[in-house]
């Protein structure tokens, strides 16, 4: 007999993308910031390592949520953070979804976490189309629902919808609108302004990509007084602590040093438009990107034989198992160095093919 | 109408002890080690600051799981690590509990978070009553259950049970057995000799006190690999990098000082010790500890009003708020020039009053 529970038995986890050990490549398959982090941020780090880690950390993470309130310009009742938005998204499923309910409903092709917390929350969930261009039409979501979650760029394709699209979901939802703004910080355009006309709206966002701290699990989410009340109450039924001091520190200097993230991000979104047109001029597809990845595809061209010939020369790439976007690849803005050796692969592989 | 789920609605989560900011406190209220950590793990801290934030962590946690490898003597496919005990616990919760089902069964008196893990994830509980003398007897919990979770040495009592007892609980669980080692290293015995004749044990501790680490979040479990695998399952469906590059670095460095750790506990127990000879010669009842704090009480004393006149003399100790333990406080081990403002600030209690 299985000690795991039901549940537990039929779960399918979720898959990361590869983190090599040892060898070197160029790391173009995570969604990661080439960029190092601000210097103020790893200054105000080392500083919290050598002071008290033998004391618990502030569990309601105030010197971060202060610069969150600070960066967003919005109050601190509305805000919570977490360990990485991953786990936000986790609390969210937790508090606002119904299990075995109306379906929760999301587009087929996008973070594929959502069906993971789905069965973890033992949520009912319903995959919506995105139209033949892999864009989403909010008149899709006018069905019964249990809520919406939604990426907002998508992921993987990279494409942002607009605020009177976001109000339309919202105005769908038979629940709470999640909207995931882990890459909004590079090119889409934020739903915050949404929070004054709509109760049932939550922004999920990530340091991870915005300010290079990937390593370091900084998130945090924006929404209504009661919104943000049902992840606190999840939060503190789930783990007191769920940021170190070091993370609670390094994240809220990262935030404050907003010159640093403006130069950061305009770099990266240079060099994707960059990539894109240099591509597009090779004959690739590419989806019109407002994050830190581009989708892309050779028509006929199988993308896991695409990404093994990129692996060859040394560069990682993403290619996701999902029949639809079976010839896609995902390929995160890397350096401008990394994307000149990247753009050189692909021609190389062009002229070969 | 309500956006939060039923069961969010209903949670009642886990109040962790006061973390003063700004005053002047001897903080022996939260059990946390009082002398630093080792400094090789601040300096692996320090290192992994300096190095790659901007990459995502090792998901597999590897680094620190060698360590906890190389300091348990047990295979690496009987360990899991996580973002400090408290997220090891909820998962465990999470994976082997069935929810609505047979009830888990615990002490009415242990650590206050294992009712909340229950409603988080709708599991039935019942709690059974510890002796007059607050011990735990293994026949009370040979009843239907669906599993069973104790704290070893208990918390707040400090009390260890032996490995026969154990292995009768073990015996009694309709399901896993969880044994939460968080206190072991300062004189319990751990079960972990057991794992070779049961499969439904999982032992999880931490490095908070042990290991001086509560700031920085870092925990671990030991099981069948059936049982770490229903671990891993649901922490790959809540959260891919649960771990930062720091924590896992600092962790790791941390485990192999282990003479270091010798050291600290060994220092911690002498205090121990003497702080209580000297509390009982006073006349205050002192449970007899293996756990770096005291359970203490001066019968017919409330417990409130007793923490009260410690907090005005700058002493921050932990009373809960439950009927049965009212007269009774938790007093964590500090240093011993701490210790020795706690015994002169009870003295003059004693005289006073």
């Amino acid at each position: 007999m299985s000690l795991l529970n039901r549940k537990t038995a039929e779960l399918v986890p979720y898959t990361p993308g590869e983190q090599p050990k040892g060898e070197k490549y160029i790391k173009i398959n995570t969604n990661e910031n080439p960029y190092p982090p601000s210097p103020k941020a790893l200054e105000a780090a080392v500083k919290a390592v050598c002071e008290d880690l033998k004391l618990y950390p502030d569990p309601d993470m105030s010197r971060f949520i202060d610069a969150i309130a600070g960066f967003e310009n919005v109050p601190r009742e509305c805000i919570m953070a977490g360990n990485g938005s991953d786990e936000l998204l986790a609390f969210s499923f937790s508090a606002f979804f119904e299990p075995q309910a109306q379906p929760v409903l999301f587009p087929d092709v996008t973070y594929s976490f959502y069906p993971v917390y789905c069965r973890e929350y033992r949520v009912n969930y319903k995959e919506i189309p995105l139209d033949d261009n892999f864009n989403i039409n909010p008149q899709d979501y006018s069905i019964p629902n249990g809520g919406i979650i939604i990426a907002n760029p998508n992921a993987p394709t990279g494409i942002a919808l607009g605020i009177n699209d976001i109000r339309r979901l919202a105005k769908a939802a038979g629940g709470v609108l999640i909207i995931d703004e882990a890459y909004a910080a590079f090119g889409g355009e934020t739903s915050k302004g949404l929070l004054e006309e709509l109760d049932n709206i939550l922004i999920v966002k990530t340091l991870s990509k915005s300010h290079s701290l990937a390593g370091m699990r900084a998130g945090y989410c924006i929404g209504s007084p009661e919104l943000i009340d049902g992840i606190k109450r999840v939060k503190n039924s789930f783990n007191s602590y769920t940021m170190d001091r070091v993370a609670i520190e390094c994240a809220a200097a990262a935030l404050e040093d907003k010159e640093y993230f403006r130069c950061n991000t305009e770099c990266i979104i240079n060099t994707r438009n960059r990539v894109s047109a240099r591509l597009r001029e090779m004959g690739f597809l590419v989806l019109p990107s407002s994050a830190n990845f581009i989708f892309i595809s050779l028509p006929g061209t199988d993308g896991e034989r695409l990404a093994g010939y990129y692996r060859e020369n040394r560069i990682l790439v993403r290619h996701l198992k999902s029949e639809r976007i079976r010839e896609w690849l995902r390929v995160s803005i890397g350096t401008d160095a990394d994307m000149d050796e990247f753009l050189r692969v692909s021609c190389e592989f062009m002229v070969n093919r």
